[in-house]
């Protein structure tokens, strides 16, 4: 079961039919897409930077030029959203704008800016013998995503696709359908427009579950898949694929209020990690207090956080020092809220501390406040997460925080990149040995 | 299914339930091995380089204190595995002597020897806010690893995760069990008696399937699982396993002999590359010689490779140019021999042969013979390999040849490592922030 297709899913089904026969006409299968993406990346394989900045270019033309048919097509997102009453958060994700097409223009014309890491190379040397190696970045080929309802992940993922010299397939969230196939159009026209083969970004979304199915198995067709999303949808691709998959996104956050952290480092921290964007996978989603700084700092970072309109769930402890506190079950522990909810507990020790994200953390990131060093370089040693903070706020866990210009999603996993993806992750590399007749003794 | 555990199907089972009731006694399941593997690899994460090789070093004396056990257990491997008539080359690869041994305890030094990537600060830079970004280097922690029946594999693979702060969960070939359960022994007591705990290297081979399974199945517990060994060994982990998953090995090796192919570049490579190991996957399997070049070529170079014992399985062309050749079938071209057996085919044009090397290639390596740049240039461009090479026997594909000291295996995939890997791909990476304070704006 996909999420990213369930999310909503009576108007999904119903949503599905309206666009089947589409399809039907082409008689095209999910499959043929793959197929036409695969050899669509052995073009962009050979594009220099020149040629894709180019290409880009266009694409970002394009989406100003048609900001007023990409709202309309959003607005009819936003309308069957609203009916099938996904909730607030998610229709910010959902919406698009003058202001956010702009932005999505501006993002693509960034990408385009970026240094290109293709031929990059990473590495080599003369073997004794004399044959020389070199290590050099190659796309991968065909990179899949998996996604929710967020139109400007259509255009990013492409964007950074194409940079890197790989095709795209996309799948997103049914509940931005109409966005997402005016998005893809107006790109593909652009590419063409551009003299790149408009193969080379793909969707898969009109064929409902069948789409994210054939990205899932598409083993020799698809070089890499990203899920990106909730937790669900993660752990439904993870397991369901046999294609190459990088985990992202799925942020369980922790943040330690250790007994030496300053009263206006824990409050600002927390309260920016958890009201800045509580919609976003680096928001902070639980605040372990230790309990000897508990009676200092739970009742104020709890009024500082109540002022801002977030609700608490917090242990005994924490109902005991403050009003108004929704009493925490185990499975506020294990809840990514991407909300204006927040768990909070007391723990004894830092080893309690750690203990619990080691039990509940999904490995994005976690942060300590504190002022004592021997604390703060343990929880940095110890906390086995993708990036692990003292005192600063766990929003910055973001490529374009990270200095990366644009981010293709926070991976989780350890495998390949771990943290803020940027475009040199959307890369493998191969290695080119020249010699002049020699063997092996 | 585990080709694994099915290479030699019938003494295979007799043999399992043979161990069975060890198993059994202790009541332990797979997971519990697994549980046990995550644990220690918190433990050996922090081990100091120091920590590690003295490890290491009390392994390799403990190898060459209980060579006469070893040995004595592999005999009863080779015994039986001369009963089932496995043939000569896996026996080969199966037998350990004293000079074996020698060569494992020496292997184990050189491993110890290797520059520790644990800590090694990879990236990083100061934030515009102040925040220090640091990427350093950290074990995966629970390295898994399918097999087949290569005791020195074990052996490697335990020591190399070692070495980079990793705990090993082993699952080798049943045709290999007395060996490896010999050597694993041996290897946790040494690892004890030098004050490391002995659950950093687990074996689950005494589970028979069920162990293959709880490997591919232990998400949470295994954070990269490798398989080493056929391409349907192979396969089977990839389409099973909800585990990350580094595929290495399978080759399908090709030669391209050019127009210009001088005769004895062309001779030397493809005879060194077919026979100085055929039983290893950078082997060439299938030469595809340029029509124009084929009557100075295929019949020299058919007349080398038959005075040192290969058959050839040739087109029809071929077939026109040297007596006894058998007729090579389509299910030649795809066929990893891992014998004394070559394929050969004549093409029209480079392109050709590009096109047959991008159908029956398995992405391990590929080399061109040729005195032209140009083509030697588009074949290294073109290429979708690991390795692409021009002028080079293939058998350089190595981790000891390409200077990494140490192999843990030639990842055919495109995530996280390309080619032969060494210790440093054995490793992730962690970002450590460190501030003041910062919050995002």
């Amino acid at each position: 079961m996909i999420d990213a297709a369930s999310e909503t899913a009576a108007p999904t089904d119903a949503h599905a039919s309206v666009h089947a026969p589409a399809a039907t006409e082409t008689a095209e299968t999910p499959q043929d897409r793959l197929a036409r993406a695969k050899e669509a990346s052995r073009a962009t394989a050979r594009l220099t930077s020149h040629d894709k900045a180019h290409a880009l270019e266009a694409i970002a033309q394009a989406l100003e030029a048609n900001a007023a048919v990409i709202i309309a097509a959003n607005a009819l997102d936003i309308e069957r959203g609203r009916e099938s009453g996904i909730g607030e958060g998610l229709i910010d994700r959902l919406r698009l704008d003058e202001k956010r097409v702009a932005a999505l223009a501006s993002a693509v014309r960034d990408v385009a800016g970026l240094a290109d890491p293709v031929g990059q190379v990473v590495g080599g040397h003369r073997m004794p013998n004399g044959v020389t190696l070199e290590q050099v970045r190659v796309p991968f080929g065909v990179v899949g995503v998996i996604y929710e309802a967020r139109p400007n992940v259509t255009v990013d993922i492409a964007a950074l696709a194409l940079r890197s010299g790989n095709a795209s397939v996309l799948r997103g969230g049914s509940a931005a359908r109409e966005s997402n196939t005016v998005l893809v159009r107006v790109m593909r026209d652009a590419l063409e427009g551009a003299g790149v083969t408009p193969e080379a970004i793909q969707t898969v979304d009109d064929f409902g579950r069948d789409g994210a199915k054939a990205l899932m198995r598409g083993r020799g067709f698809v070089d890499v898949l990203v899920p990106r999303g909730s937790a669900s949808l993660i752990e439904t691709v993870v397991t369901e694929s046999i294609v190459p998959v990088i985990e992202t996104g799925a942020g369980n956050v922790h943040i330690v209020l250790d007994e030496s952290a300053p009263d206006d480092w824990a409050r600002e921290i927390v309260v920016n990690a958890k009201v800045q964007r509580p919609s976003v996978c680096n928001a902070v989603e639980t605040v372990l207090v230790l309990r000897q700084a508990a009676p200092r700092l739970v009742p104020m970072i709890a009024s500082a956080l109540q002022s801002e309109g977030v609700a608490i769930h917090g242990d005994d402890m924490v109902a005991g020092m403050v009003a108004g506190v929704i009493p925490a079950t185990e499975e506020d522990w294990a809840t990514e809220y991407l909300s204006l909810d927040i768990a909070m507990k007391v723990v004894d020790t830092l080893d309690d501390a750690l203990a619990h994200i080691r039990r509940y953390s999904t490995g994005h990131t976690e942060s300590i406040v504190t002022t004592d060093t021997r604390n703060a370089e343990r929880f940095l040693a110890e906390v086995d997460s993708a990036v692990v903070m003292a005192n600063a706020s766990t929003r910055f866990t973001d490529g374009g925080e990270f200095g990366f210009g644009a981010e293709v999603g926070i991976s989780t996993q350890k495998l390949h990149t771990r943290g803020p993806m940027g475009l040199a992750e959307l890369t493998s590399t191969k290695w080119l040995a020249r010699g002049s007749g020699q063997t092996r003794a």
